[in-house]
């Protein structure tokens, strides 16, 4: 398999984390988007949307958005699995990936924020707010869940868990104090302290660079 | 089951769409977005995300995010199938959908545009770019694959489809023509020739506005 991502990338962040837990192998194609490669022609020809990640399967067949990618992985790794067993929790799950995924990540990546043409001042209160509101949503459906354990569901990761890492990332890259949303927080914490979510973060690839490397 | 809904949620039409498929009744309760009872204590109990759709079950658990709503249906009631039953075909099928959900749909939602500010033509042009990306990303996927079928993927409508009429739907709001994605087009006039996806149309809601029925 190939697996097209770059360092700070928040959705390949998640692909990562998942391909850790589940101990598959891939092979792994940097895409800069700094330089814009995710808009060159090679990679266009693989994902028309232009966005990381991607998924390459052996037999050719080209996966994209994260989260179907990490759908399919759990389908064809079952283990350890990503999702609960009953259609209930499943849902909870998916539910709180999709609050990051849908409403807190597409509007801190760059290309709004581009698009936008903001003062750094503007663009800095556009990240945190929606940073924020996204965090609020989150607290809102774990603090004092009978389902919240020490992950989002229960005592073992899931996709929610893997989600929820990356808008925490999101938020600690811009200072934000985590201190109105402990439950949060202390997910964050018990999942980074995986070896499997921490060698994914963006500060421990190959391709981060130096000044952002983890010290 | 309780169904919490918008006429004009886009995200609400897709739930409203699994459920005229699978012929599944649900009470409707009218959250009004314009009048923000979205915000309200009431709302606020059962989705602290504050966004719509939710559908509590008969023993009272709250599902919120219509993707994982739309799953859970799929699951409960597996007929007709909203995905496809090979692990690769529901990549592809669930990537298409969340292209919609992640990066189509959350940059044109009113609280958006409400936070930016802009005035009217700015507006106008950040939806506009919006939608047309997402237009330009589906068609991409869509045109010349050899899944492509009737619909997004083979010849029976997925989760795929429910998201594509719904963005279709608001590039048709905001007049911007089709023709640059014929496959996107017709795929869209095809699903929405059925009419469990026709009665779920913004235009043709019980809480429907008399000036934005379809005539």
């Amino acid at each position: 398999m190939q697996f097209f991502s770059f360092w700070r990338s928040l959705a390949s962040f998640r692909v990562r984390i998942a391909l850790n837990l589940k101990g598959v192998p891939a092979d792994i194609v940097f895409v800069d988007l700094d330089a814009d490669a995710h808009r060159a022609d090679a990679y266009r020809k693989i994902n028309p949307q232009m966005a990381l990640p991607a998924l390459v399967t052996d037999d050719g067949t080209v996966l994209f958005q994260s989260l179907a990618i990490i759908d399919y992985l759990d389908e064809t790794y079952p283990s350890p699995p990503l999702l609960p067993s009953d259609p209930l929790g499943r849902a909870r799950v998916r539910g709180l990936a999709l609050i990051v995924a849908c409403e807190g990540h597409p509007l801190l990546t760059p290309r709004v924020r581009r698009y936008l043409d903001l003062r750094d001042s503007q663009q800095n209160a556009w990240r945190r707010h929606w940073t924020v509101e996204t965090l609020a949503a989150l607290e809102g459906h774990l603090a004092g869940h009978k389902a919240t354990g020490q992950f989002c569901h229960g005592d073992a990761p899931t996709v929610a868990d893997i989600c929820l890492v990356g808008h925490v990332t999101a938020a600690i890259n811009q200072q934000i104090s985590l201190s109105p949303w402990p439950t949060v927080k202390r997910i964050h914490d018990t999942a980074m302290a995986l070896p499997a979510f921490a060698k994914a973060h963006p500060s421990a690839q190959p391709d981060t660079p130096e000044a952002m490397r983890a010290k």
